[in-house]
């Protein structure tokens, strides 16, 4: 069947400042952007071609798809875009510094808000600084389906649709895909691939900028679980360090 | 009804050169790339947002749209790409010099070749440096399709259907249109909007990096012939230096 290679965006400015950001539409940092050429080389180094790129609607994912591709001589792939693709939306925390928010709120709420499968930010407010409602981009969504706030569980259920919809037909008629999304997003992809319970995804980080592949066989299951990384060693050093981000 | 926006890419490497292009895929130049975030500067002055964007298959057109929009904070559009929006195939002339390809052949053959409306140039044979056959890119196009010469009537002939089948139902959509392309693919869609005809076309230059805005009726014709520039000024002074490109 087909291979799907997911890859998330390098660090954007507000990683790098170390505040949340969810659906807040910041851009990659000058690393970011390193990271995303890093990962085109990587495709062309592993000889893994993809033929069609599927990204978010959020500029640091987008602009990690087209770095990567104009590095790997592929600018030129079909591409589709949809906001079911993007990052966790991070409800009240948006904007929030998050070593702040954790003298604040306390390491144990830190880590619900962080890592909890099921149990979302408080929502934010409308007429919040970093709210995204009145956003052009999502001028096309009725007013229900706009996430206030996100849990991982709420991530899935608004990810898998698209999945199904529009990438597995691209897998079945046996292309590459190249899915450039977020940590979140692409934990949701993973979780449902490699069928993660809700209690062990809170332990999977996925690194940015490093390729990871999934062939998938005739039932859409990945050949290998986990996939493959076209850096292991690399990504091995990242999930530790992602492991450990936000410890003192 | 909808509105065009015709946006030529700005400087590549092989313009700065004075080499013949057309299907070589060649990056833009430092200076195309400001020609680029001017451009969509423009787009955030004029107010003019476009909500979908169609780009050729060619990286000097990708990159024009992907850092125009970046300017504009649209990366999120939607993009649809095809080889049908791409430059004229410039035939065996492509990767040659300008200069010396005018002296070889003499002031009259070279306007033939540059700026005749049905003479191609001799055709590229697939074996040659520069020929684009076997480029994946192409890989969904049956061989006669694939051209290896063409005149801009070639070109109004091969575009004119993918803008019917795919641009026009955006317009009658009420979308706004940006198409991110190519002197001459652009000369044969503004031939076929304000009806020029086959000689008066020879004389018509687009300029680089300026957006061409096109309000269009229920007829799709065109409300103002020859659209309106973002930066009229600037558009005139660009295509006075375009017509005199190649002279001495």
């Amino acid at each position: 069947m087909g291979t799907l290679v997911l890859l998330r965006h390098g660090e954007s400015t507000w990683n790098a400042e170390g505040l949340f950001t969810g659906w807040v539409d910041v851009d990659l940092s000058t690393t970011g952007e390193e990271e995303a050429r890093k990962g085109g080389r990587l495709l062309l180094e592993a000889d893994v071609r993809p033929t069609i790129v599927y990204t978010s609607v959020l500029k640091r994912a987008i602009r990690t798809a087209e770095i990567s591709l104009d590095e790997a001589g592929l600018n030129w792939l079909p591409v589709r875009r949809s906001w079911r693709l993007n990052e966790r939306h991070y409800g009240a925390l948006q904007g929030k510094d998050k070593a702040q928010t954790r003298e604040e709120y306390g390491e144990e709420q830190f880590m619900v808000w962080r890592r909890s499968y099921d149990t979302p930010p408080p929502k934010l407010a409308d007429d919040a600084t970093y709210s995204q409602v009145g956003d052009r981009r999502y001028a096309d969504l009725p007013p229900e389906l706009m996430p206030r706030t996100e849990c991982l569980a709420d991530v899935v259920a608004r990810m898998l649709p698209y999945y199904y919809d529009a990438i597995v037909p691209d897998i079945a008629a046996g292309r590459t895909v190249l899915v450039a999304a977020h940590g979140n997003s692409l934990r949701a992809l993973v979780k449902h691939l490699d069928g993660i319970d809700d209690e062990t995804i809170a332990g999977l980080n996925i690194p940015t900028g490093i390729p990871l592949v999934y062939e998938l066989d005739d039932n859409f299951a990945p050949r290998k679980h986990g996939g493959e990384y076209l850096d292991p060693e690399a990504a091995k050093a990242a999930i530790e360090a992602v492991r450990n981000q936000g410890k003192k």
